[in-house]
C-alpha cells in the first residue's frame, strides 16, 4: 500500500490503545476515538489524533478499526446518529476487532446492507494475545469475511498481528468470532483452574511458588497457569492486568452461544457460574488470578509449608491431576464446540496450541481428538487414569472441605463417560458433546 | 412385646433427644447417654434416665439405639473402650439410626463378627423425618438387617416410625443407608434450589411471600421448597432447624459413594461444592436455607417489588421454570442412583414421594422414570419443553449476572441428552447416568 492510508480507531483502551499507537509508530495517521477524554489526550502524547468526535474519526477513512469492549458498544459507535457507517467513505475496509459473538458479527453485515452501506468491506476479526502483544503488532487475529473483504484488508490484519499469527478463518462474517469464541472456551476454563489449584494447593498446605515450579514444569502446565501465576504469587490483582470482568463477558458469548446452538459447556458453564460469584464479591475489575481469593484470604506465597519432602510430593501430584484432568475435558470441550460450530479442527489446534488457551493437554490430546472428531480414528485411547486420578483428588478436597468446581465438573463428565466395563476412552468424552 | 424392655440410647441431638424421650412417653425405661452434659439434665426432666457412662447406658440393654451425627462418632461409640458393643448384653439388637455411608453400616457387621459379637442383632436403619416427628414417633424408616434382627427389632422401629413410614429394604445391612442415601439426593439437590430460586427471584425484583405462594401452589412445589421457605422468608438461619453441616456430611456421603461405585451425581457434586462454599462464609452451623445469603445480603421479604402484575408473572414463571427442571433432573439422579446400587425403585418411590424428597416432579415424572429403569418402557416421553423453558431462564440469569448453580448444571443435562433431531425424553436423560 502507498501511500499509507489514514485510519481511524474506536476503542482506545488496554488493548486498542496498543493496536492503534503500534499503527502510529508504524507511519500511519491514526485518528483515534474513545468516550473518556483522558485516554485521548494519551493517544495524542503517542503521536496519535485525538478526537471528541467518533463521526470525525470515521470521515474520509478508507480503513477503520473497532476496539471496544463489548457488541453493545461496538453497536451503538457503528450505527448511532452521527456514528462510524454513517461517515465512512464509500468502500471503506472495516475490522471489528472486539470480542462479540458471531451471531453478532453476522448481523452488523445484514445491518450494513439494511442501512444501504453494502459497500463497506466488512472484517470479523477478533484478537488475543494481550496488551504487549497489541502494541508490538503482533496479536493472533481470527479473522472471517468475504474474499474481497479479507483481500482489502489483508494488509492491516498482517500490521497488527505476528507473521504466524494471522488466521483467515474459512466461512465468511462470524467465522473468526466463532474461532475467537472456542479459543475462549479454553480461556476461560484455564483462568479459573488456576485459582483453583492455588486454593486448593494452599488448603493442603503448599506453597504457592512449589506449586507453580511444579505446575509449568510439567504436564499440568498451561499457557494461562504460567502467565497468571506471577500475578497470584504477588497478589497483583489490584486491577493486575485481565479483570475479571473481560473473561465474564467472553464466557458469556461462549454459553450464550452454546445455547443458541444446543450444545453442553459443562466447564465453561460452571466456569462462568464462579465469575459470577467473584463478581458479587466486588472483584469484577480486578485480575482474574485474584478469584484464588474465594479460597484462601492469606496470600498464597505466605504459605510456610510444614510438609515433609514426600508429603509435599504426594500433595503437589494432587495439584498436577486436578489440573491436567480440567485441562483434558477443556480440550474436549474447546475441540467438540469448534467443530459443532462447523470450524476447521486443525485451525484451531494451530492457533490454541500457541496461544494463551494452550496446555500440554491440549497440545497431547488435542491432536488425538481431532481425528476423533473427524471420523478418522475410533477413539478408543483410554484415558481411565484420568478418572481414576481425579476421583484421589476429589476425595481429598472433601476432606478438607475445599470446594473444587471444575474438578467435581471434570470428574462427572469422566464418570459419565465410563462405560459398563469400566472403560472411558478418548471417544467417549467427546461423544459427551456431539449428539 | 412384655414387659416393655429397658432401652439405651446413644446422642440425644435434636432427632435423637426426640426419639429417646418419645419412648419414655411410650412407657419404656430409657438409659440416655451423651457427651454434652446440659443434654443429660434435659433428658432427666423429660423423664428418662441420664449416665455420663457409655457403657452404663448399654448394660443389660436388650435394646439399643444410636443416633449420632456421624459415621466417626458411631465408631468410637460402638467400639471404643468401655464402649457399647463391649457392654450390651447376649444378643442385643441393636439400632444404628443415623445417616452414615453403607459401607460404615457393612463395616459395623463385619467388625461386630471382628470382636467376637456376632450374637449382636445388628439394624441398619437411618431415619427421616425431622425433630418434630421423631419426638412424635412418625418418624420414616428405612432399615435394612438380616431376618433374624429385622424380626427382634421391628416392635421398636414401629416405636420410633409411622405406621406407614417403617420401610424394610430388602438387601442386609447397608440396604437401609442406601435408600436413605438417595432419598437424601432429592434433599441436598432441592434443599439448595430453594436458595437458589428465592436468590434469583430477589434479583429479578420478586418480593419472597409472592415467590413462596405462586410456587408452593404449582408444579415446582417441593417438600423441602414448602419447609425451608418459611425460614427464608423469616432469615430463620441462626441456628434455624436444620443446619448447613447436616445436608453437607449427607451430600459428601453421596458424593462420596457416587465415586466408589463410579456413578456420576452431577447436581448432587455441583451442591457438595456450594455448601463448601457456604461453609468457608462461615454459614455452617447456620440453617442451610440461609445459603440464599450467597444471593442476596437483604431479607428476601424486604423486597419491594414495583413490577407490573404482567411483568411480574412472567418473573415468577422464571422461577417456577428454574424449579420444576432442577427438580426433573435431581428425580433422575436420585432413581438412576437407586438402579445403580441395586435398591427396589417402587419402595423409593413410595417412601421419598411423600417424604422430605418429595416434589411434584418426582411424583409425576419420577413414576415415569421407573418403569424406563427397569426396562417396561423405551422412555420416549419428551421432555424438550424443559429443556426449552431452562434455557430462557439461563439467559435472564446471564442478562441479570446471576449465579445459577444447579440450573445451569440442569441446563447441561438436557443438552447431553438432546439428540441430533432435537428430541429430549426422558430414557435419554436417565442414560446419562446408566451406562
Amino acid at each position: 500500500m502507498s501511500p499509507k492510508p489514514p485510519i481511524g480507531f474506536c476503542g482506545l483502551g488496554a488493548m486498542g490503545f496498543g493496536m492503534a499507537t503500534h499503527l502510529v509508530k508504524s507511519g500511519y495517521i491514526v485518528t483515534g476515538f474513545d468516550v473518556w477524554t483522558p485516554t485521548l489526550e494519551k493517544f495524542k502524547t503517542a503521536g496519535g489524533v485525538s478526537t471528541p468526535s467518533l463521526s470525525e474519526s470515521a470521515k474520509d477513512k478508507a480503513f477503520y478499526v473497532v476496539m471496544v469492549a463489548t457488541a453493545q458498544q461496538a453497536d451503538s459507535a457503528l450505527f448511532g446518529e452521527e456514528g462510524i457507517v454513517q461517515s465512512l467513505p464509500k468502500e471503506a475496509t472495516l475490522l471489528l476487532c472486539s470480542t462479540v459473538p458471531s451471531s453478532y458479527a453476522q448481523a452488523v453485515e445484514v445491518r450494513l446492507k439494511d442501512v444501504g452501506r453494502s459497500d463497506i468491506f466488512f472484517i470479523d476479526a477478533p484478537v488475543s494475545g494481550g496488551a504487549i502483544r497489541a502494541a508490538d503488532g503482533t496479536l493472533s487475529i481470527m479473522a472471517g469475511g468475504s474474499s474481497a473483504a479479507l483481500q482489502k484488508g489483508q494488509w492491516l490484519l498482517e500490521e497488527l498481528s505476528a507473521p504466524s499469527k494471522l488466521f483467515i478463518v474459512a466461512g465468511g462474517v462470524g467465522a473468526g468470532s466463532n474461532m475467537k469464541m472456542v479459543h475462549q472456551v479454553l480461556a476461560a476454563i484455564q483462568i479459573l483452574a488456576v485459582s483453583e489449584a492455588f486454593g486448593f494447593a494452599a488448603r493442603l498446605g503448599l506453597d504457592g511458588s512449589s506449586v507453580r515450579e511444579k505446575v509449568v514444569g510439567c504436564e499440568a502446565w498451561s499457557w494461562m497457569f504460567e502467565n497468571r501465576s506471577v500475578r497470584t504469587l504477588g497478589e497483583d490483582y489490584f486491577p493486575g492486568a485481565s479483570a475479571l470482568m473481560i473473561i465474564l463477558k467472553d464466557v458469556g458469548i461462549i454459553t450464550s452461544m452454546a445455547r443458541l446452538v444446543n450444545f453442553p459447556a459443562p466447564l465453561c458453564t460452571i466456569a462462568e457460574q464462579v465469575y459470577l460469584s467473584g463478581v458479587d464479591r466486588g472483584w469484577g475489575p480486578n485480575d482474574d488470578a485474584g478469584m484464588v481469593r474465594l479460597w484462601t484470604s492469606d496470600p498464597v506465597s505466605s504459605i510456610q509449608s510444614t510438609l515433609s519432602a514426600t508429603e509435599k510430593e504426594k500433595k503437589l501430584d494432587l495439584v498436577v491431576n486436578l489440573l491436567r484432568t480440567v485441562h483434558l475435558c477443556a480440550a474436549a470441550e474447546s475441540i467438540a464446540f469448534a467443530k459443532h460450530v462447523g470450524l476447521p479442527l486443525p485451525q484451531l489446534y494451530e492457533l490454541a496450541v500457541d496461544a494463551a488457551g494452550g496446555s500440554t493437554m491440549f497440545k497431547d490430546f488435542g491432536a488425538k481428538m481431532i481425528p476423533i472428531l473427524e471420523g478418522e480414528d475410533s477413539g478408543k485411547e483410554r484415558i481411565v487414569s484420568f478418572l481414576e486420578s481425579i476421583k484421589i483428588v476429589l476425595e481429598e478436597a472433601q476432606g478438607i472441605k475445599c470446594p473444587l468446581y471444575l474438578g467435581s465438573g471434570a470428574l462427572n463428565l469422566l464418570l459419565m463417560v465410563r462405560g459398563k466395563g469400566g472403560e472411558v476412552d478418548l471417544g467417549g468424552l467427546l461423544g459427551l458433546y456431539k449428539r
